[in-house]
């Protein structure tokens, strides 16, 4: 296992070559949580997350000679990016290797950093075992994303930037995936502050890690299923359970609803694009996975790369949680001026209509009737109540949608 | 006029008490510009803008009688909030007014921070008039949310902030909408760096300042309208058009198409939520609208206050016009398995479909043709040039909306 030491190299060798991101308290949070919440906000480090860390503090290791060949790594997300990056910055070759299927924009954000991109294999496993494959004939270093001491000795680092920002820290929430981000922040944390707490959270749809903590011993999943795909790991890694089982004091779960409230919290209060795997510490605290001790959590923030599409999702799906959209269907008499009626209800309670649909031939409408479905943009719970009232003091038939 | 020493004692003020943000390099914006540029990410200030610094710094001045009895302020906007946060922060008493048909959450965001609000008048102009005639009948102190040496040269404290981190930049770009801002910039930055350019821009839709400074005269607006609403300001104050003329070099205009390109790049790149206003900077670099020295670009983002519901317009018009998402409308004829042959030929090319409508009664529809839109999720230009290939291969009829 890794010491501080090695951890504590690794931050002199990332001295000025990565941003140096902010550890700041989070005031509304904290309001909600009843303790003081600190954000380590690595969505703001080059590449977009922490990865960046563990894949320079291996290649820094390596020799002139093991450099000069080139490295070579599996993967279609943050660690790509933090391996390009890295490869780029010593002025060397960095094969990244993607299941076929990967979508352009990951295969152009990779390249973006000078990598050669290999596309090879129906899903991950594939594309890693012909990674681990092209290295051997190549000759070529391949860089784990996290089971490899140099790895989880970078990613250890975010944790001395915490506790040197604030050492009273009671507590730090971690995401875990393949564990190497926890592994590293544990074993720092807990060398400098032995009673400090280290909690993980999965997500519930990639449970392996969770599982196996608890049960002692490695359990892979069937299959994964999250939209943290930044954590989305399968199987269990021996290497990274054995710092759980020794450094960490709780893991504890979270699903895709409560990720997806937490992205869109940090976007409205933090002002921050986080990405799912990024966001699952703040869903544990939002959704009272964690019991807050007195004193103050950490949270680590591990990365923003998010996919606008998801994003647009995720926003929209949220107005109509938080009451800022409604749908209703309103039923009727197919005639003129029946729709006149109700936009000027509408009008009245300041419910601006952003889309609407109109159907006369409904299975359950009598003839002669007809069923207005309307999206509403309104302004939470109380605008929706108004609406309520409105339509029905004016005696309309509707029922909500979504 | 304010002068360096005013603005290194509000600094002095400020310290320990808001939130340190960072200053970071851009690393894809500096390639794509040709410069480093540099950004102070304001949003992630207290209130999440930066006008909390002049708030702050004015109630700061105000002798104990003053503040024992109150502070007022008009804005709907990051000045109520940061006037509301400052006089939390003294445990004073701050009400605000804002015009009757301003939105809850505005309203509410307000209330947080726990200052009165008064609901009065159709518009900004009469809520303001009224806060002056209720600031005087209650001996309360006005706090304007520009025109004010105090409020200038708190926000000036962001500039000392930039050039301590960074004394080479050559040029910085701030947001103009009352110009409360570029003021306190311009003073500090000039003072410290006689040489420095200091660049304004406004909206398009809100011309005053932009228009007054070219004519160098005050010279209002007919009316404004802009997403950027931190900066629709409509009429010009000749106590900071005095600064701009003195210290300010140039003034540049970006519209809202170029503003909501700027957020979503914002968004994309960098993990920011940031406001219409913040982003004028980045949407004046990325369009061309300020040629680059060969030096450092400083750009001052500073605010993230958007609407969740704008942010959703603005990404979903963006993976429109970034190829993202297209629409097509196929022309087939009306009959079992035409829609089969559509959706496998798409399936095909990989393309996602994420809404569809069937019509059979169009005006310029053949009898016995039917038309079908179809919303796609795309990987980009290559993709929907793929998409359109296949289409015709299969002798689709098809046009493209939006």
């Amino acid at each position: 296992m890794i010491t501080l030491e090695q951890i504590q190299e690794a931050a002199s060798r990332l001295e000025g070559v990565i941003a140096k991101v902010p550890f700041q308290i989070a005031p509304v949070l904290s309001e909600m949580v009843g303790a003081e919440v600190w954000l380590k906000k690595c969505n703001l480090q080059n590449t977009g997350a922490f990865k960046i860390r563990g894949a320079f503090n291996k290649i820094s290791l390596l020799s002139d000679a093991e450099r000069a060949r080139g490295v070579i790594a599996a993967s279609a997300g943050n660690h790509a990016q933090g391996v390009a990056w890295s490869a780029r910055y010593y002025g060397i070759k960095a094969y990244i290797v993607m299941p076929e299927a990967t979508p352009l924009l990951k295969v152009n954000a990779t390249k973006a950093y000078g990598a050669e991109v290999i596309l090879y294999g129906n899903n991950y496993d594939e594309a890693y075992g012909y990674a681990l494959k092209y290295a051997n004939e190549h000759d070529l270093v391949f860089v784990h994303p996290f089971a490899d001491e140099a790895v989880i000795a970078g990613q250890g680092t975010i944790a001395l930037e915490m506790l040197a920002k604030t050492p009273d820290l009671e507590m730090i929430l971690v995401p875990i995936g393949g564990g190497g981000l926890i592994s590293g922040v544990a074993v720092a944390a807990k060398s400098i502050k032995p009673d400090i707490r280290i909690v993980g959270v999965t997500a519930k749809g990639a449970p392996a890690m969770h599982d196996s903590f608890y049960a002692k011993r490695p359990i892979d999943s069937l299959g994964v299923r999250t939209i943290a795909d930044g954590i989305a790991v399968r199987d269990t890694s021996p290497v990274t359970l054995a710092y759980l089982m020794r450094y960490v004091d709780e893991v504890v779960e979270v699903d895709d609803e409560e990720i997806a409230n937490a992205i869109l919290f940090l976007i409205e209060k933090q002002k921050l694009v986080i990405e799912g795997a990024g966001a699952v510490g703040v869903a544990a605290l939002l959704h009272g996975k964690v019991k807050p001790l007195n004193g103050k959590i950490g949270v680590v923030l591990s990365g923003g790369n998010i996919d606008v599409t998801m994003l647009s999702i995720i926003i929209e799906r949220g107005l109509v949680k938080s009451q800022r959209k409604m749908k209703l269907i309103v039923t009727l008499v197919d005639k003129p001026g029946s729709l006149m009626a109700l936009t000027e209800t509408l009008k009245r309670v300041n419910a601006n209509i952003v889309h609407i649909e109109y159907d006369r031939i409904g299975r359950d409408l009598a003839y002669g009737d007809a069923n207005v479905t309307v999206a509403l943009e309104t302004k939470g719970a109380e605008h929706q109540e108004e609406i309520r009232r409105a339509l029905r003091a004016e005696k309309f038939n509707f029922t909500e949608g979504w």
